[in-house]
């Protein structure tokens, strides 16, 4: 195909090609107008939709999302947000998957409690099972554990989307090292779900090997969304192309014969 | 001018106007060719030059540099890397006058010692002055101290430009704190110099409130070194939105009701 | 008692108060004389011995570890070290309970994989519901997820035991917050178990409020093990009396009318 | 000398041997009963007073430091605290010199600016060698630069003490890589001066091969300080320990091959 010549680096998820890795959320805008210019501003192909608080046509007389971001040129990603347990979570993802005629592609969150929104990891591996065993798509929430996103990967999940940090904290990555052992583990795409804060921590991700990054209250809750989302594209694609790159080895001088090593700070 | 009201956030350094905000040496390449290719996707338009390094014209039989990288097209900064006093330092800002017409600005560098390529402080200032009362237009490299840099810019120094880490070691910003308590006292530009290591350092920088950066290894020891120039460009220019943005403040968890703080990590 | 008044800050672990909050384990060490003294200056009052590695007696003919580290003194806390799957821990628990006449004290770990060593949570805590059933006082091994510890805690486990880094890797607190959190919401002792790799990595998970820190290899894999056995307990002990002394709040300069806020690094 | 023998690693510095490496302040404290009380559990032997603003005899009718402080039994340490400039910094210490009788030993310290008491490196220079040269032993307080520390040892400072934060931030150490430069490269002792925090920044201090550790705020501004006292004092131990067993190589797992390493996180 003429694009993919033109760029070979291209994110499949679920055996569709993507162009950009930034994937965005559209819900904390002030309204559906600065919803749809932060989403275009951000390039972004894969928006996610919290099915338990969106439009999608469960209100006939309200307005509908699909009509802001037409589903001819996004890729709807209905997640379930909101969800504690494994049923809600489960009923969610069949209830989009009828209000968007037979859409298989989700992104499955289960969380754990109130305060934290971390995800309940037992609670997400069996709600995985189920979906994956009904046919969905599923791209999934979870820690930063490697052995529990191995697992996610095992059941038959599509992408794994570990935490950098808590929903809505904005703190960046916590834990680089975890990040990066998933990403070195794993066969299918791993996306950084929840935590970023600002450019430089998406492009963090991006130079870690992830595939790609899904954010949404960065680009809604920065005084200036709509050039926020352009910052985070940006971000995006400069953490990738220096991950491609391959970046120069850190050394405490440049007199050092070696990379930094033995001590560590 | 029409530039200028397209896009109005520009850098300006002894009042010339740039639309880039990334300045790029010239050394370490494998040779002139992927030098040129690597500035071209940078998208800088100031490049630096060591003269004590670089033919620009004292030597009359070898590829001079600005058949390279025509000086209609970049704004050249000579910089004085390799020189440990002050009377190197300021002679060879002389020499690059000389050679370059009279232009006036230079990157003033005193080196401190061979292991750690620190700025000897002390000496810059002295030099700087010389400069400075000479009518050159100085661009300085220093360490990351709030109080060193106030001097160097009470002297006269046109843009400060303090380290994020050693020279050539691409470690990233060692002490984010002091770089953004010397933007927020300085009112000239401040320019991280030396340190950065890969496009979210670059990013990082420009989000603490930096008016650009200068880096030469990060691109120019990355195993494609054109690639990483594109994503260097893309970095500045995230951080810099992302800056201009406003970012989310930073919680523990969404349910926080106030930014992190009290807890110290 | 008179020792609980003299110092009411005491240790309690399924019933059992102890004067220190240093854990050790037994492996790694030169030879058993090296284990006794190093065991002798980190001041621990409970030892850790991987059951599947150590003589507890099940090999009469061999050096048993209960002569060098006498059970009147230590109380044991045999562990599943080198345990992969739920059976295999199960059976190594009663077999350290047969050993030892009873004893219902275990520290379980079932781990994901060879490479990181990282627990597998799902099966950590299928393997505690049948100890704990079976009449154990589990200690238990986990990620950094707080879900995973308030569920190890409701399933009835005297003491939760996140790790700080990988097993062995002496990297120290890689996710301080998480750890805070598990901490805050704790009922039951939160202590480290694993990742920490010099004195200054213990005394800052006490500053986190743990209960506790367990390490093996910081101790036994340094130059001179006896040297930092002492350094860790006097780390155990000044992180412990940091926190309970109540740290001055951390401010960007001493003339700041709050503590640090706002931005974030 | 028998004590000596004892316990060989002593801090020595202008030739007097002192067993503790924890030097505190007298100030911010609540009454001179809680002065007396705090230093007495840090362990300090050398004591620092702000000559400007602690009475040492030159207010004749009020309560003297000297009756708390006994000088027979703490080496007394005036410190310029206070003074933005070289002649002011120079005359509070021949100041002390005399209340003290002919006491040589003083802490320079020339502040840069009442916002971020960082130091005035210039200005600290020159104070220093018009004291050297004055027959004072001069303990210099000073940023985190290497070659301002390797300048300060030339002059004839007998100790070189970097700031591991702005003064009163309790932030801990920013750039422990330059602190571990400032140590390797120097033959006076160096000691961490201002920005500790809590008891694991001083363990930290002293893990990077620092000599001491000079602290007031994070003493005195914890809810308990006489506590908080003890806390630094086992941290300070801890990690002067830790540093001389020689920790354990950190690796991302127990598995790799060799110490962390190429990646740079």
């Amino acid at each position: 195909m003429t694009t993919a010549t033109q760029n070979p680096d291209r994110l499949v998820i679920a055996g569709k090609e993507y162009g950009s890795r930034l994937l965005v959320g559209t819900g904390k805008y002030k309204d559906m107008d600065e919803t749809a210019r932060a989403i275009e501003a951000s390039g972004a192909e894969i928006v996610t939709v919290a099915v338990r608080r969106t439009n999608l046509g469960q209100n006939a007389d309200e307005p509908n999302i699909l009509d802001v971001l037409p589903p001819e040129r996004y890729t709807y990603l209905p997640n379930t947000a909101g969800c504690f347990d494994v049923d809600t979570a489960v009923r969610t993802c069949r209830l989009a998957r009828e209000l968007l005629d037979g859409h298989k592609l989700v992104k499955l969150e289960v969380l754990g409690d109130q305060q934290t929104l971390f995800p309940d990891v037992i609670a997400t591996l069996k709600a995985a099972e189920i979906l994956v065993a009904d046919g969905f798509d599923v791209m999934v929430y979870t820690n930063d554990d490697p052995i529990v996103a191995r697992e996610l990967e095992a059941i038959g999940c599509c992408a794994v989307m570990p935490l950098a940090a808590p929903i809505g904290s904005g703190l960046g990555i916590r834990n680089p090292l975890n990040i990066r052992t998933i990403v070195e583990n794993a066969k299918v795409p791993v996306l950084v779900d929840a935590g970023v804060g600002t450019a430089s921590d998406a492009a963090e991700a991006m130079e870690l090997g992830c595939d790609g990054v899904l954010m949404n209250t960065a680009i809604a809750a920065a005084k200036d969304p709509v050039l926020m989302a352009t910052a985070m594209r940006k971000g995006i694609e400069a953490g990738r192309e220096a991950y491609l790159a391959g970046r120069m080895p850190a050394k405490r001088f440049a007199s050092a014969s070696s990379p930094i090593e033995g001590l560590f700070f």
